[in-house]
């Protein structure tokens, strides 16, 4: 852990310019919601498309240089992920030394903030987008790195838990790629509604439309064995981490209600 | 509702190059799985940066000139979001008859495909990715559909159950975008884990691998009143909907695992 938090420099086109109070530039803060996303975005411009691609991809912040780092110190992004052969064959052929410039966004909603009138409603929610240059990992000791933390990213203990090494034709296979990160930002929203005085001050209006927030939160359910399953229970790890992470799930989006929030009209 | 199925056109920059059976691109699949994500990923090269932008935004799919069309029909995308500002001004600055070339993507994990090796496991889920051009809106008939089309999106019902119309100084402040869709993806995976023979005919290996599906799936728990909510009762529309939602979202995810599906290796 660095002595004190690391923060990514602002550059022009990573900086909150909205609702600045919601904005969080902290290492920590945006590894923290890229790492528990089970879906990254990233998006990169195809010199012969009109339009910018995006991927959905899976990924995690890890340093190879240094397995022990924590989430605040300087990360990079692996990413791994089915549909990406355009980003992998654009990376292939690309000229610049540093790798294909991309961009990373990894999104959570906490909560629908239900107000008095549909301009004052909002979410609850933890965004982050990280900006850099990707690279194909090349050398097999990283790659491997790679895919055992993206493996435990998806279920802690999973990469133990199942037919590891990966064979040759496995390595050989699978496309990794790195991405330097030059910035990034989160912006996080909390707390509850919030309304104009002029609303607030209409007692037939307070006397009829609800006002608070639903919770929202996503739930891992109950495991379904394969067609080709023999193991007669669900593995310990497996379950463990589901009972925890859904406690934590619904437990973090209730009391994102009542946490010291970025609700404030004066914050736009 | 059209005779037959509408298809967008498959341009390069649309089309699905890998595992193309999972790949759809029919209106009504896309559609739906845009209108049922709380969260869209916009994607805009802006002239001045090195990397893309990626806003999370909400939206729906909708026609002002045909307001009762169905998913199947051509709709436009109407988007709505606090950290738009960039976008907005691109937009309002933008030379281009057409409008901003923007990249939608929408996307929805209904489970974790845990199977006998790293290599194998995957996501059920549902990802779609609209190109389009955006253009504000500054017709006040128009904005105002959208802004009903929009609110209703995230609760139904909640448009009408709150302080409407907007007045003039919200309407004032609301922008909304409309896309023209030009093309579009869709690409679906479920189904159970599948694995490679070697690893299918290794007995210890079987007897050792938990192999199955986790669904998962988005939860809207119980609703928080706000401080100065004064209604007794959540209201009816709200509770409805929110039961209805949940029981269809964990019904989802769980057929979803024996859903006649794409999880056939042949298909790469």
């Amino acid at each position: 852990m660095p002595l004190r938090e690391l923060q990514y420099p602002t550059q022009p086109y990573s900086k909150v310019n909205r609702k600045k109070d919601r904005a969080d530039y902290t290492l920590e803060t945006i590894h923290r919601i890229v790492n528990s996303c089970p879906i990254l975005h990233v998006s990169f411009q195809p010199p012969d498309s009109p339009f910018p691609a995006i991927l959905p991809m899976i990924g995690q912040m890890g340093s190879f240089a240094r397995p022990s780092a924590d989430l605040g110190d300087v990360l990079d992004l692996y990413l791994h992920g089915y549909v990406s052969s355009r980003l992998m064959n654009l990376n292939r052929t690309s000229t610049s030394p540093e790798g294909l410039p991309v961009t990373i966004a990894a999104s959570h909603v906490d909560g629908l903030v239900l107000s008095l009138t549909p301009n004052s409603h909002s979410y609850n929610y933890r965004s982050a987008v990280l900006f850099g240059h990707a690279q194909l990992v090349t050398d097999a000791a990283e790659k491997l790195y790679a895919m055992e933390l993206i493996t435990n990213g998806v279920v802690p203990g999973r990469w133990a838990g199942s037919r590891v090494p990966p064979n040759a034709a496995e390595m050989q296979s699978t496309s990794v790629l790195r991405v330097r990160i030059a910035a990034g930002s989160a912006k996080v929203r909390s707390g509850g509604p919030n309304d104009d005085r002029g609303d607030l001050e209409d007692e037939a209006l307070l006397g009829r439309v609800w006002t608070g927030v639903v919770p929202v939160y996503t739930v891992m359910g109950e495991p379904v064995a394969g067609e080709y399953n023999r193991v007669g229970e669900v593995p310990g790890y497996l379950e463990d981490w589901r009972r925890e992470t859904n406690k934590e799930a619904e437990e973090f989006a209730r009391e994102a209600v009542a946490r010291e929030g970025t609700s404030k009209k004066a914050a736009e």
